[in-house]
């Protein structure tokens, strides 16, 4: 039923707060409830305030004080808050958020649960674990074997993910180490130790859980001993890496020097010989290999890597060298559009029975040829990784701050937790998660329920499926598309006698278009920059107040140095000459995520691009005249 | 004038949402004027939506089930969240919160800012640094010099304050190893470089970065090529230790066998004599100090550590042997309470002056202790910490999830950050703050603008001195002197033809309070525990529904394997031998945080208490009978 019913205009307060009636409705609601809550415990205990209390001069007066420190954040907030929910926004990963999830927040926060511990939060602990199910379920995971909870972001997320890796890597050596264990490793040399897959690692756990030697066995990890400079091995990360990365590996006592680059081909994704070549050397070289990661949607360019290639590389290294490594999957900005894959009993479809649905549904019409083969391979392969960084606040359009981590085996949680090793088991019977303390099982401790409650009542409404969170991402995905089209075959916008030549990056793998102006005629690539830099700060809040602005971007810069030469494959299509690349080694780019579901009427989005282009030619005529005028007062001077 | 005008009824919502009318009209004001916000946004944008859509059978339909949603979430909150708010709740460090911190979460999560980069929340980065300025001036740092940020929790906090201690104690080994920076370093052992102060080190960090090596060289700290096993040394951590120090010495790869507990003395603080012993022992042998922690405020106890005397000991350690080390202070429940003893120019006041205050304004009465000179002397020295960990969303009555971190001294930032290392500079130029990208030079990324906003809207009405969050605290720390007299002057609990004694575990630093019942002429330890574990099952969700209960607790065990022998002081007290200490080492006791502002009127407090014996007695009552049934049970099977 549910299906062929929801309505993603619904499901938003909306671009001129179309559905403000509901939502009010739904606020006052969520504040009547809890007020007479409060005043119903115990109604046989006196007020302790009286109407006369509340009335005298000093009561008033804080009250007023109150609302003007209100009055005060209201106004900062209107004068530089970046208009998020407007399809003029094309930046970041940012879009209008879901009612029900705002909702859900504002009437949790005020019950105020805590996380950390079931007993603070009896009610938003259960939504947690059950959002994390969720979660675990989009990924392809077993839900009953695996694990999913909330942090509060993916930096934190891919923390977690590191610090699971390391600790069982450590494992082995550990209980070599153990007397009463080092017999279940019993003429493995150290390099063996260090090179066994995730499963056979745990599959020891659980025998030493049997002894009762796991706690005194992991005493011995690094965990217990800390880091031995160098000795774990590499971490391979692909070079369109999020700064989390280098960051998770100062905070975890790695250090980033294990970090190995991989380089990514023309789209953006690792590239797959490379990672192959470099993956193989270091086997060979008898280096371990700590750990791989895939990324579901770059931060930059939003680019799905091959997770597929990475799964198929670790089984072959396993059966040729037996050799083996941990994959996380780095899936914040990109994990909410596994649901596009999915049908209603989470089953990952066919390619040829997705194409019909979609057609059928008009999720992506006829003309956008979206999914690339390589993207839905990226993204069913997903479901054999160890770990799943995710963020419910970038494309499961929930608000700040809501980012989630998934481990395909629940196992692997007792190499972090400080709870006694069986109390997941424990939780697996009905009614039996009162035993339940998150705050010990993860990195974080205390933690917002009203979070959980956000991140549930969302996937509650719209489900992790093709029907659900497909159909909101899916517009996005179709606009992102349709935008990356005209710019490929925009006609140049004159202005004077100068004319602009628009062009993406590449096709999007999913919602992510980058795109640059660039002067025909112009061969400098510093001046391709500078005047795209210059179009960024008239279109952000650099420039001044962002409220007024027609039109609102991001931007990066695409440099050598995290790259290598691959911008050159773009800079070389724009005509620039190989010599200005090694030059400028740098392309600076504009960056719209279109997650915007407002502009997937196919005439609207004419009308759209027209009014664009209009904008654009309005400010690259601001730009002559800002440069026209900076030049003069440089002769001036 | 605002001193003499604070009310504190007039901060919360109130026990029986006596406040109601105006938190209504204040969440309607924050909805309404978000709702016209995006309205007003380019008036001349056509409405992507029409009354005819919205009237849709599918579109109301996901309306109404978006409703159905939030009732069942209603529900669910309403039969099982804790009333925190209410006097009757006496447990965890939770009470009601500020109605300004919770409105302004709602009013700012609606434009939903990211303060991981100042462009994705001009607005809110800017209110994070001023709350992150505030807490610095409570703890008496030097605002210019010092740096504080929100975290999303106190765990979060410690992990970033062994971050930064880490790095900066493997700073000079990698001095000692650039060959255009050794020079600074010359003549210096290993042994020497592993000992030096942190305000040395990073005078050292400024020397690097005049040379322009800064980069270089920190390449090659803890940062760049990861731990060495044990090479850092040991950090020292109380007894009474959160386990979020274990979960830190192992996230950071430090590994929890190079943490050395301190023992605490019978006020639960850190025995003074121990800890000077231990240390002097470890320098003796040459094993380095990675740092020492001092909490304020202990999770179970709520005692207050002598910082004085660690920073008395810190000074005695360079003078007598030239070795340093890093003083973290964690303050993540006490912190706040730091505000009464400050005046309003954020200057901590002598003793004799403060206790004339406080009797002037009825902010301690007479008759009541506060503070012990020992508390008032921890909480003075904590201005010469290198970082403090503090919640805003324990004694800083602001909902959850707000965790905060101070730097004494902001140049340590550079070790841990991910930005040129001019950024902090520049932005103490008025109106320069545009750069900062606070998820640089953190440890976490995406974090929720709203949580900045409600802790600087919290700070703005309620000031960090003792006219402020003074007033709000100082009514918790009164009551709980009243409420540990009470427990220590009690006459048994009658019921039937058995007595049972109340008594206080101590008499409490500031507002957590210890207790447990006894059967008078019941000499088993064991039977003592498992009544008072039983009281805690009858006063706590633990035994159904929350909303029902007369009375909530929470509770915890003091175990010889974390506390030693000093549970055995309170046990001796209350009769018990030595052999039963020995036989059952441990003490379960009842733990409540007296944070409510709702009990300080003493006829009032008199009126709570007797009824509060009543319920003590009904449910003693109710365990006896329990008790009697499970015998007869027993006896019948």
């Amino acid at each position: 039923m549910f299906k062929t019913t929801m309505n993603v205009d619904a499901l938003f307060l909306g671009p001129k707060s179309e559905n403000r009636e509901f939502f009010k409705e739904m606020v006052d609601y969520a504040v009547d409830e809890h007020i007479h809550w409060r005043a119903d415990f115990h109604p046989e205990d006196a007020p302790l305030l009286s109407p006369m209390d509340q009335h005298q001069p000093d009561f008033r007066n804080t009250l007023y004080r109150t609302e003007g420190i209100l009055r005060q954040l209201s106004s900062k907030l209107k004068t530089t808050s970046v208009p998020w929910f407007s399809p003029r926004y094309l930046g970041h990963m940012n879009a209008d958020t879901l009612m029900v999830s705002n909702i859900a927040y504002v009437m949790t926060m005020l019950y105020n649960p805590n996380n950390c511990a079931h007993e603070a939060s009896p009610t938003t602990t259960e939504l947690e674990l059950e959002a994390g199910r969720d979660l675990c379920a989009m990924f392809g995971y077993d839900v009953q074997k695996s694990w999913g909870h909330i942090t509060s972001g993916g930096t934190v997320a891919n923390y977690e993910g590191v610090w699971v890796a390391r600790n069982l890597k450590s494992l082995p050596l550990a209980i070599a180490q153990h007397e009463k264990a080092k017999d279940l490793v019993a003429g493995m040399s150290e390099k063996q130790l260090l090179n066994m897959s995730p499963t056979a690692i745990l599959d020891l756990s659980d025998e030493l859980k049997k002894r009762e030697l796991f706690e005194e066995v992991r005493a011995l990890t690094v965990r217990g001993v800390g880091v031995k400079q160098g000795q774990l091995g590499k971490f391979l990360v692909p070079m369109s890496k999020h700064y989390s990365w280098m960051k998770a590996m100062d905070v975890m006592g790695i250090g980033q020097e294990h970090i190995v680059p991989l380089p990514v081909d023309e789209n953006y994704r690792t590239d797959v010989e490379t990672m192959r070549a470099i993956t193989f050397k270091l086997i060979e070289e008898g280096t371990p290999i700590l750990g791989m990661v895939a990324v579901v949607g770059t931060t930059e360019e939003g680019s799905i890597d091959h997770v597929d290639e990475v799964i198929k590389l670790r089984r072959e290294c396993e059966e040729k060298y037996g050799v083996s490594f941990y994959v996380h999957v780095d899936a914040a900005y990109g994990g909410y559009v596994r649901s596009m894959f999915l049908d209603e009993n989470s089953k990952f479809m066919e390619y040829d029975a997705l194409i019909a649905r979609y057609r059928a549904e008009d999720i992506i019409p006829e003309g956008v040829t979206w999914p690339k083969r390589a993207v839905y391979e990226g993204f069913k392969a997903m479901s054999e990784a160890d770990s799943i960084t995710v963020d419910p606040h970038k494309a499961g359009f929930i608000q700040y701050a809501a980012g989630a981590v998934c481990m395909k085996d629940k196992r692997i949680v007792d190499l972090i937790s400080y709870h006694a090793a069986y109390v997941f088991e424990e939780a697996d019977d009905a009614g039996e998660e009162q035993n339940v303390v998150l705050g010990s099982s993860i990195m974080e401790g205390s933690k917002a329920g009203a979070t959980a409650a956000a991140v549930w009542a969302a996937h509650r409404l719209v489900p992790l499926n093709v029907s659900g969170y497909g159909k909101v991402i899916g517009r996005g995905i179709v606009t992102a598309d349709w935008f990356a089209q005209k710019l490929s075959m925009a006609k140049p916008i004159v202005v004077g006698n100068r004319r602009f030549e628009l062009r993406p990056l590449m096709h999007p793998d999913f919602h992510m278009v980058n795109f640059t102006f660039k002067e025909i005629g112009n061969p400098s690539l510093e001046d391709h920059n500078r005047l795209n830099q210059r179009m960024y700060e008239v279109c952000s809040y650099s420039s001044g107040r962002t409220y007024s602005n027609d039109f609102l971007t991001s931007s990066t810069s695409l440099a050598f140095d995290e790259y290598g030469d691959t911008p050159w494959i773009y800079a070389e299509s724009r005509g620039f000459s190989r010599r200005e690349w090694d030059k400028t080694q740098s392309v600076y780019i504009l960056r719209a995520a279109v997650m915007t579901h407002f502009l997937r009427d196919p005439q609207g989005f004419e009308d759209y691009w027209t009014n664009l282009r209009a904008i654009f030619a309005e400010k690259l005529g601001h730009i002559i005249d800002m440069e026209a005028k900076e030049a003069n007062q440089l002769k001036a001077a």
